[in-house]
């Protein structure tokens, strides 16, 4: 990844240089990202941590970022100094990528001078906020298709180069099986796939002449394109083709729909692959699917074996950013971190004050996830343990037993990555099994069932009396 | 920008081993990128280019990723020798960037040996949507800011670093006046903007304190936000600073509204403003802003000077992808073109066959745009011209006298960059230029009166006798 330490928002830097004018600079300070809830979505896919790891290991500015910064007129020479030096000196804590998350947990801290965590506070946020949008779209997509293969194909559609590349990247910890992107197979040792596009056939006199070429450059992987001039007339001509293949002692792999009606479409070349002894291929879709139509296709008892998605995943066309957010949640005063939050008479937009941790309970006779508990960091959890809802107190529930698992992993100490970064298998793994412990009623695509996210009473308190106490100030 | 040679569809790569298996990769062929309608959206504004060209002349592939190609095991080692010396040979036409463009009409046109013009598909569809896409949102929003400045603020929740500065650059082509973005202004010189953000404010023991010490570093360029605890407390705080800035001397710049009824609050902040005896302060709103907010402020005459821009203009949250598509029109055949046509029962899924122009017809009174042609490349333009409708043909129009551009450039030749590229801030020139030539009705956020893209007669002709012959196949 380039160096990115530019990329930021201007008031960052004006800040920055406030803080260090003002001799604020080295207090130590807390910070959170986490996503407010938007839309319906619930759960979350996290992503990007391995990219956001590299962003904060690469920040310097280098003379000629310093030089145009001092182009701006607004900075004061020992800051401009001082950037000479920037390196990033704290710590950083996160969840694993794949974990599943929800709106208001802090999923990412960072602990550190106060002017160096408002330095990356918008680089941060761009990079996981894409990535884990389009590991949640590319889970409830692969959720939808009901263990049938998704591949992702969005590179074209996708918003810029990183978009396609991390949104690649992303899908595949979302569950998708393959990219047809060829930079991110390059890079992340992903699936790459892809046969032919219509230029294919359109180079050619005819589609027969083109479908027989391609089935000679590729007997053993002959998958063809059928809709480029008329669909059912594609299937025959590849019909014919498959019977020259299998005549030659090849076994053809199928065809692909990428427009027209999927469903009667997709039953019909069924029906004639069939019928002309080619129970074996597949059928493949493409064009406009997401999540929806993939429910829609299954209702109509489509018979399409495999999936390609494009634009609607690598763009999450239906909700295009995670409301992402990095708030100063406590700061250091004397040697003491002192709360803080945002207050807003939306209660959506108010914070979580203080230095906190995220705990998952699990149920212990099922092992499925049971809810979720924001904690003050120095708390400790107790058996039996007693959940209450943050703002219908009357809603508890008690657990005599449980499993619990600390959520964030310390990543960077004292500047420096402690973490030793798993291997995109290693993530879609532990992926694949954190989310096999969630009950489907939470991860339905419309209306999931609620899951339970809960405040520790401590931290609830804490919340309460900060409010209260800016009230008065009224 | 990075070298992306490698950022592409596997399909074009396992095509070109077949193109060049098959003695066709020298085939000079000619592919039309245009934009599919979508939604509502009608005019677009074209962005992208500059990327574009950067793209392909650095087109290359290293050592590394003609091994990782073999290692697919799927290309021919004479088509992996013959990608060591690999570059763009070919022509590249384009309209301008800033040009306002609409769907069906051939806006970059390449004319390439087909293997060449097969490779650079995806990223050029990826690079020239994207920012497209950007700028059209930018202009809409723009638009319905009735001339107050508009500021691009979305980098946060962009789709990625590319997404981020990319958008930006594309945002200022659209209309903007200026971003948040450090590297983006860096990159393009391209105004920055920001003071400072809640953090800031939560970093002090009060508001009060915080704006006190802000007015401290930036005495003259004193904007403060007012709503990390309460809007109307804020307001309230300012004004106490502003008060103490003015007594020395400065002049505070103004407020900045974040969340809360920015009808409501805008009006009451400039009320509050005004009293306290700052009327040249300015009031700016940023949170949630699109035209459609922006349609709404206005008819409820919020008293806003400024607005930050930023998740539904960096996404293009209502339709985060254009419709690009990339498709072949002609192909050589014995030193001829032959034209070619992809076909579909959806009449919008049907291309425009052959080596074609645009012209843009402007009225020779008012200097207004007034219709496009897509012709043919070698067909001149009459006057009186007749202009016909594509399906309704009844539907006709003759001009006496008129004004015409060719829209299209020469940008590459022979795989040589011939076009001088423009500043951004001649793009914008352009751009604003170019965009005043269309009647407000065809501008209109929702429901815009259709501007008319007429086919040259004998493109209609050649099109017709195409998809007649395709029906007589069945």
């Amino acid at each position: 990844m380039r160096n990115l330490t530019m990329m930021t928002d201007l008031y960052q830097l004006t800040m920055m240089n406030g803080y260090f004018l003002q001799g604020k600079a080295k207090q130590t300070s807390v910070f959170d990202l986490f996503f407010r809830q938007k839309n319906t979505m619930n759960c979350v896919v996290f992503a990007g941590l391995d990219q956001a790891i590299e962003y904060i290991d690469g920040l310097h500015f280098s003379g000629e970022d310093i030089e145009y910064l001092r182009s701006l007129g607004i900075f004061h020479p020992d800051f401009l100094k001082y950037l000479k030096d920037f390196r990033f000196t704290g710590d950083m804590y996160s969840v694993r990528e794949g974990d599943v998350v929800y709106p208001q947990e802090p999923i990412v801290i960072i602990k550190a001078p106060l002017i160096e965590a408002q330095l990356i506070e918008t680089a941060l946020l761009n990079i996981i906020s894409h990535q884990t949008l389009i590991a949640t779209k590319s889970a409830r997509i692969v959720q939808a298709a009901r263990g049938k293969s998704v591949v992702e194909f969005g590179l074209r559609r996708a918003q810029g180069p990183d978009a396609g590349i991390y949104g690649a990247r992303a899908s595949i910890i979302g569950g998708c099986n393959g990219t047809s992107n060829v930079l991110t197979g390059q890079m992340f040792n992903i699936p790459v796939k892809g046969t032919h596009s219509h230029s294919w056939v359109m180079s050619y006199d005819s589609e027969l002449e083109a479908f027989r070429a391609f089935a000679e450059v590729y007997p053993d992987t002959c998958l063809l394109l059928v809709d480029t001039y008329d669909t059912v007339r594609g299937i025959k001509n590849a019909i014919t083709v498959f019977n020259e293949l299998k005549a030659a002692g090849h076994k053809p792999i199928g065809i692909r729909l990428d427009s027209g009606d999927l469903a009667y479409l997709s039953k019909l070349a069924r029906k004639m692959l069939d019928e002309a002894g080619f129970p074996d291929t597949v059928v493949m879709a493409s064009g406009d699917i997401d999540e929806y139509l993939l429910e829609s296709l299954n209702n109509q008892n489509a018979a399409i074996d495999l999936y390609g998605v494009g634009t609607k995943l690598i763009t999450s066309e239906d909700m295009p950013s995670l409301g992402g957010v990095y708030k100063l949640s406590a700061i250091e005063r004397n040697g003491e971190f002192e709360p803080r939050m945002k207050i807003s008479d939306s209660i959506v937009k108010v914070t979580n004050p203080g230095f906190k941790t995220l705990y998952r309970i699990y149920d212990k006779k099922s092992g499925m996830a049971f809810a979720d508990l924001i904690a003050l960091e120095d708390e400790s959890l107790n058996k039996p343990l007693t959940l209450t809802h943050e703002t219908e107190r009357w809603k508890t529930t008690t657990l005599d037993d449980y499993d619990v698992r600390k959520m964030l992993y310390k990543i960077f100490e004292n500047g420096k990555n402690i973490y030793e970064r798993p291997s995109l298998e290693q993530i879609v793994e532990f992926a694949n099994a954190e989310r096999a412990k969630f009950w489907d009623e939470y991860k339905r695509i419309d209306n999931p069932h609620i899951y339970k996210v809960n405040l520790s009473d401590k931290l609830y308190e804490l919340k309460q009396t900060i409010l209260k106490n800016n009230r008065r100030h009224k």
